[in-house]
Order: structure tokens, then C-alpha cells, then sequence
């Protein structure tokens, strides 16, 4: 389908980075490819509203080839990459090898469980739709089989939902869950209190939102004790079992889990076969490519880069974006530089690296706009530089920087509508239940019974509510 | 959590049928538990939207106890119920038998495959929401799988959807799946031209819909002719398997198969050991309740009851929402009339068979306002009595009726704001493929590929997208 005369640009995953890679470098004279396992980008940084049902699924996801509808001379392909060959320059998907002459790879990352990928089926962690999804299944579903219990006139079981890692999202998670049970679920009950649902935020460091500035994780960790929330910091899971959590000598029990302790490079990273650290981050150059393949850049999450200061960027939708962008500029730069030489794909990547004048590349700099956690309902800290601000305004901020940053503007209104909507209701719009009625961890009566149907094995590994 | 005083009526399944009982009910001296397997109420009318990526499951559906949180009499059960004790009284579930003086079953009818459930796989039907979201993953999958195969060279496979039944269901999903692969699709792919998909719609009489006047079948078949859907009428389906549908003795190719072919009752109609017909309905006494127990009332799509004209009512929403409401009122009246002898549940019902004055019911009439079907974008069908209506104006009449019905006003907004978005910019706001990426039928190379990941047994018979 597309010329051979053309370079070609091949951007793996449609996250910031690559999203933003594609639109830049779309205004020029090249092909692109841009290849996600899944059809829709994720707005990541609204997962977890989906995960506590405040949004549905369509509003903070939306397919990639919408998004790029209206550059012809992007193509956008839901398959899975399964390697590179940077020799004969081609991506590697089952049904086909893609060429490239310009390769960016913006795969991501995964939570992790560091070692413990036996805790994934008690411990969900939030990094796609389907997270959310199962998340958002199993808070909801405890209610529901507390409730039942409690109306069955047994002892109903308290509820306790832990969050193990305070960062930004175990913050947002546990802040939100706090506010459903006070608000949204508190009047719908007939024999069980929401409101006096136990929130357990976990940390291993000493403070929750370690990125931030340290007066800030004290006002954070301030708003979440006021939302109702048990912060612990300095607290190691040693153990994740169905119904409880291992900290230290402590069995805690947990009716529900969420996981937002750490996250792994994609394994794609690896499979470039070039140096990666501990997370599976590729170490790449100041100019974002990786050693000997100029011709080959790795953006975003699995990208590992300092700054100036030798500080680890983060990895967080700004730099990815930033990251897009630049790449897009040193690609673009150097084809219009060779407007000649455009003849077939490893031909040209040959110039491309003969000519070997990579060393006039710019390197990229991450513009640090400053950072925005929420927390919960009218709760949040922002970070600017030395201005530091927490509470109401900088949960405005927050709001407006994301609904800003929503793709498409018809999402953004609807999110608007719905926030709107549900901070002068208290109300959740998206509460169902769907799939599974399984809780791993609930009494054996409840298992046993005709709802909590056992989990196939592929439920239990990923999650039935996709 | 109820006391015994008050007299205790049961509500199995919160569709249109228990949500209106429920409500009518809640205004008397009453406690009303309403259990239903689901946590949420669906608005079926508008499912084939979610199906076909028009709407989020959360625009048409709304968790049940928050529908009725205001009532406070109304107490709320996710839970199934496995049978029922009519001689005792109670309804039967996993935790606990729940007794009553009143029982409504209005458990409602799932889509049938006439003794071929071995079809399900391959031809999911369209009565929830995990339907739907199953429908939606399989018409998108089909779209990108082409896609892929185009690009990576091979001759793409034409896609053909085929649709069993053209009763409303099977003329919305039909019309409306033509419509996206007309516009909202058209441009977004870049190796395969969705436009061209083929779309069959087989139906087994001798018309498309054949509840509404033969004029209006006539009318509809153009509107779906004219928006490019195939209409095959008295052809009868065979076989189903992956990839192809036989109708007499043709083999008909099939990428994605849909079943509106047919409904059966609930089995909680057969379990409740009184007669019923062969679609498991139970035959209902003129005043909607079962032989012998004047206690015990079955609505909506699980019971079968003739009209005046002899003419069996349809299993439509107007039907059960008026059935809910006459059930309620007639438990209501005679509650009043014994507002002395409201001492504990089973004595009580003792008591109201002793009296057996149930000769002095009412009996239901249903009133038909009329039927209205929609085909596509503007194009719908209307029967009032003799007035007939085809095309725009039944269309906003269709529209009209359908937000104006659907539960909750911030549902109704969004929908709203949807459908405007939609009809301006013919795009579809929902359309995200969640789950598997496997899709029956598809060529064995895709099959064997990465993304296409063979289904666990419980994602084949009720499919993984839920």
C-alpha cells in the first residue's frame, strides 16, 4: 500500500510518545506506520476514574486510527510486535515483517510485581482498559456480596480495600475509593455502611508521592487521612494471598487489592538487544536513538535518559510527548537534508548511516512544566518549580491540564459533563458490573455459590471484565 | 433487616417489568427486596447502540439500587436466584431463602438458538450488556484483522456480516452496522475499503418484521435496501460454524455472525412448577398471576398472556413497564383492604388465600401506544393504530421516545449529546476493542498468529468481552 520511493517511518505503540511522534512527523514527505497491540489510545492518566467508575471506558479511550484519520500518509496496524531485526531493518509481527528506514519504538511500560507475578490475580494493577475494568469489577462486586451477606443475616465482613504503593496513582485510587464509600455508594444500602470501609494506602518508601517535593507528600498524605484514608509508609508487602496482604509480620485482611507499587519496561525493549537497566529500560542516547542505530529511537516510558541534573526522567506523559516531538523534528530534519537520496527503504537507511553525522544531532531536553497529582474530590498537590501548591486550586489545575489534554474534543466535553455532573451529585456514572461475580478471596460460601463462579485460568491471569 | 409486621413482596429481575413493580409498589406500607443477577438495569431498547460502538455500556445502563435508592422500603440483591418454595414462600438463592407474602417474577427471556446452542460461539445474540460488548468487539476485530492482512500483502478476505432474524433487533443491528462500514469507518483505513463490507440479514418468514402492518415490512425492507443491507426473507439457517452460514443448502460466508433470530424464557418460569408454553412463558391468569397461587405474579417477557383479539403480547418493554405497574396496584389494593391482618409473612399470606375474594381482581389490559422500529441514521418505521410513519419523522419519533424513557436524566443528556455528535459527524463515539483479540472463522495463519489468542471455553460460550 505504500511507495517504496517514500521513506518509511515505523512507530511501534500509539501512547504520548508515539501518538505525538506520528502527528509531528506527518507533515512531512514519509510513511508512517503506526503499529499498538491495542485499536485505542488510553488517556492513562484518567485510568483510574474508570477503575473507581467515574468515567466509562469510551470516554478516556479512543481509537488510534481516529485520532490519525485525517493524515493519509499514516497507517495505523493493531498487532502485536514481536521483534526487531535492526539489521535488515524490519519490524517483526506475525503476519509480516514491516520495513523501515526510521524506527520508533514507544511500547511503554506494565506495573510489575517484582518477582511476584503469583500476586497479579489477588492484586490488579492499573495500566489498561481492562485493568480499570477489573478493578472496577471487584470494588463494586465486594459491596454487592457484603451486602447480599449482611441481607442473608450473616455477620457481614468488613470491607478492606488496600492499595500497595502510594504514587500518583495508588494516591488518586485510594483518595477515590475513600470518597465512593463516603458519597456515591454511601445511601444505596440497605445492611451495610460503605462509609466505614476500611482504605489502606501501603508505601515502602517514607512518604507517599515520593517524586514530589516533601512538603507536598506531607499535604498529601494530610488530604488523604481527611478523606478517610490509613496511610502506612516505610510498610513492605511481603506477601499477597487471596483475602489479605503480608506487611512485615502483619496478616492484613483485604477484601480487595489494587497494585500500584511499580511498573517494568515492555519486554520489547529488550528485544532491540541493546543495553537495558534494571526496569527493562533501553539506555539510549542524548538524542533518544540507541547505540549503533541511528536509525532506531526509544521514547517514553521505556526510554531510560537523565537530565542535566542526572536525575532519571520520569516516566510520565510529558516527557513522552516531548520525546514524540523531538524525535519527529531530528527525523524530519535529516530527510529534508537528503531530499535526494529518498530510494527504497535499507538503501537509504545505509546513507542514512554512512553518512554518519549523527553527532550534529540536537539532544533532547525535557522541559519540565511542573507536576499535578490529584488525590481526590477538590484534593490535590501541584508542583511548579519552587511554587508549591495543594487543595482546591491545584485540584482546579489538575482538571484543567487534563481535561485540556483529553484526546478529542468530544471526550473532553462528555468527561466535563460527567465531572461536572458528579461533583455536584456526588454520583459515579459508570458503576456496572460486568463479567465474572468471582472475588478471589471471598468467604468459601460465597465461592461455592451459583454467582461466584471459579475463574478460568485466563481470568484469573488477565482479568474477565474485557 | 426488614420487619416481619410489614407485609414482604419479592421482586425477581429488575428489567423494565421489576423496576416499575418496584416503584409502584414503594409508595404503599410495604418492604420490597428486588433481586436481580446483574447490578445494573439495561435499557434494551438502545443495546444494538452499544453493539454497534454508538453508545458506552454506562450511557445505557444504571447500577439498580441506585435507580431506587430513594426508596427507602426498596432493599437491593445482586444475587441469582436458583428457585423458589411456592408452598413455603420463599425464593430460593446460594445464601439464603428469602420469604414473601408477594412474588413478582419478571425474571425476563435470553436470546435462543432452538436446540442449536452449539451456534452461540459463533453467532452471539443481543440481550445484555456483555452481549453487546462482545457483538462490538467481533464488527471492530473484523475491520482491523483486514486491515492487517491487506497490508501485510496477502488478498484481504472481503468481510460479510450476516445477521439471523429480522425482527427489531436483527433491522437495527443490520442498518445500523451498514451505516458505520458506510461512514463512520470509511476513512479510516488505508488498505481495505470498509465500505464495501456485505451485510446480509436473513430472516426466516416471509418479511422483515413481521409484528409491525405488511406495508411497513415493505418499507423497511427498502430503507435497509436502500441503506445497502441484503434482505433474505424465507430462508431458513441450517448450520452455523466459523466463517460461514449455511441457509438451505448454501454455504454463505460469514466473517462475523449476529443471533436476533429468537428469545426463550428465563428458566425460573419452568422452575416455578406451574404450566408453560413451548418458549418456557408461563400461562398466566388474566389478573397476571400463577394457577393456584393468587400470591405469586409473573410479568414481562417471562409470562404469556393473550389480548382481547386472542393475540399473544409482545415481549416488549411498553408491555412489562404496564404489567409492573397493574401488579403493583393490585397488591397495593388488597393490602389496603387488610390493613388489620399484616401479622407476619406466611400467616399472612394464609390469611389472603383463605379469603380467596380474587374473583373481584382486575383483570390486565395492555394498551398498545403503538410500535416503533428503527432501521438506521433516519430511518425507522411507526405503526399507531392505522396511522403509519416510515422514514425521518418515525425516526425522530423512535428518537423522541427512546431518550425520553431512558433511565435517569444524566443518561438521557449524554445520550443526547451522543447521538448529536453522531449525526453531525457520523462518527461513533464507543468503539474500543476490549478483550480478545480471537475471532471465529478467521484464517488459520491469524489463528496461529500472536494476537490471536485462542479462546478459554468460558470465552466461547459466553464470550470474553465481559
Amino acid at each position: 500500500m505504500t511507495s517504496k520511493a517514500i521513506p518509511r517511518v515505523v512507530i511501534v505503540g500509539a501512547g504520548f510518545g508515539g501518538l505525538n511522534a506520528a502527528r509531528a512527523l506527518a507533515k512531512g514527505l514519509v510513511q508512517i506506520t503506526v503499529i499498538d497491540r491495542k485499536n485505542h489510545h488510553t488517556f492513562q492518566p484518567l485510568l483510574y476514574q474508570v477503575a473507581t467508575a467515574g468515567l466509562s471506558p469510551g470516554e478516556i479511550a479512543a481509537p488510534i486510527r481516529s485520532i490519525l484519520r485525517t493524515h493519509k500518509n499514516i497507517e495505523v496496524l493493531m498487532a502485536e510486535v514481536t521483534g526487531f531485526d535492526l539489521d535488515r531493518h524490519t519490524v517483526e509481527t506475525p503476519e509480516a515483517d514491516i520495513p523501515y528506514d526510521y524506527l520508533v519504538v514507544a511500547a511503554g511500560a506494565r506495573h510489575a510485581y517484582f518477582g511476584h507475578d503469583d500476586w497479579e490475580p489477588y492484586a490488579p494493577g492499573l495500566k489498561t482498559i481492562e485493568d480499570a475494568l477489573e478493578i472496577r469489577r471487584r470494588v463494586l462486586l465486594a459491596f454487592e456480596l457484603a451486602e447480599r451477606q449482611a441481607a442473608a443475616g450473616e455477620t457481614a465482613v468488613p470491607l478492606n480495600f488496600v492499595v500497595v504503593g502510594a504514587g500518583p496513582t495508588g494516591v488518586e485510587l485510594a483518595g477515590t475509593l475513600a470518597e465512593i464509600c463516603r458519597h456515591a455508594l454511601a445511601h444505596e444500602f440497605r445492611s451495610i455502611d460503605p462509609s466505614r470501609t476500611h482504605i489502606l494506602l501501603i508505601e515502602g518508601g517514607p512518604r507517599v508521592l515520593p517524586a514530589y517535593a516533601e512538603d507536598l507528600s506531607r499535604s498529601a498524605q494530610e488530604q488523604l487521612n481527611h478523606l478517610g484514608v490509613e496511610v502506612r509508609t516505610s510498610t513492605t508487602v511481603t506477601q499477597i494471598e487471596p483475602g489479605a496482604v503480608h506487611a512485615g509480620n502483619a496478616r492484613l485482611p483485604a477484601t480487595v487489592v489494587l497494585w500500584a507499587a511499580g511498573v517494568a519496561a515492555s519486554p520489547l525493549g529488550k528485544s532491540l538487544g541493546v543495553p537495558v537497566d534494571r526496569a527493562g529500560r533501553v539506555l539510549v542516547q542524548p538524542d533518544l536513538s540507541v547505540p549503533g542505530h541511528p536509525e532506531v529511537f526509544v521514547i517514553g516510558d521505556l526510554a531510560a535518559l537523565k537530565d542535566e541534573h542526572g536525575k532519571m526522567l520520569p516516566g510520565i506523559a510529558p516527557v513522552a510527548i516531548q520525546q514524540g516531538r523531538f524525535v519527529a523534528k531530528v527525523i524530519r530534519e535529516e530527510l529534508d537534508s537528503r531530499t535526494g537520496s529518498t530510494s527504497g527503504a535499507p538503501s537509504f537507511s545505509r546513507s542514512l548511516r554512512e553518512a554518519g553525522d549523527f553527532d550534529a544531532r540536537p539532544v533532547f531536553h525535557y522541559w519540565d512544566k511542573g507536576s499535578l497529582a490529584t488525590i481526590g474530590r477538590a484534593a490535590a498537590v501541584a508542583e511548579f518549580g519552587r511554587i508549591h501548591i495543594s487543595g482546591f486550586i491545584a485540584w482546579l489545575a489538575w482538571l484543567f491540564v487534563h481535561i485540556l489534554f483529553l484526546i478529542g474534543f468530544r471526550n473532553r466535553l462528555l468527561v466535563f459533563i460527567q465531572w461536572a455532573w458528579s461533583y455536584v451529585t456526588y454520583e459515579r456514572g459508570a458503576r456496572l458490573i460486568t463479567g465474572s461475580t468471582y472475588l478471589p478471596g471471598w468467604t468459601a460460601d460465597h465461592h461455592g455459590s451459583a454467582v461466584a463462579k471459579e475463574p478460568t485460568p485466563q481470568e484469573i491471569h488477565t482479568g474477565p471484565a474485557k
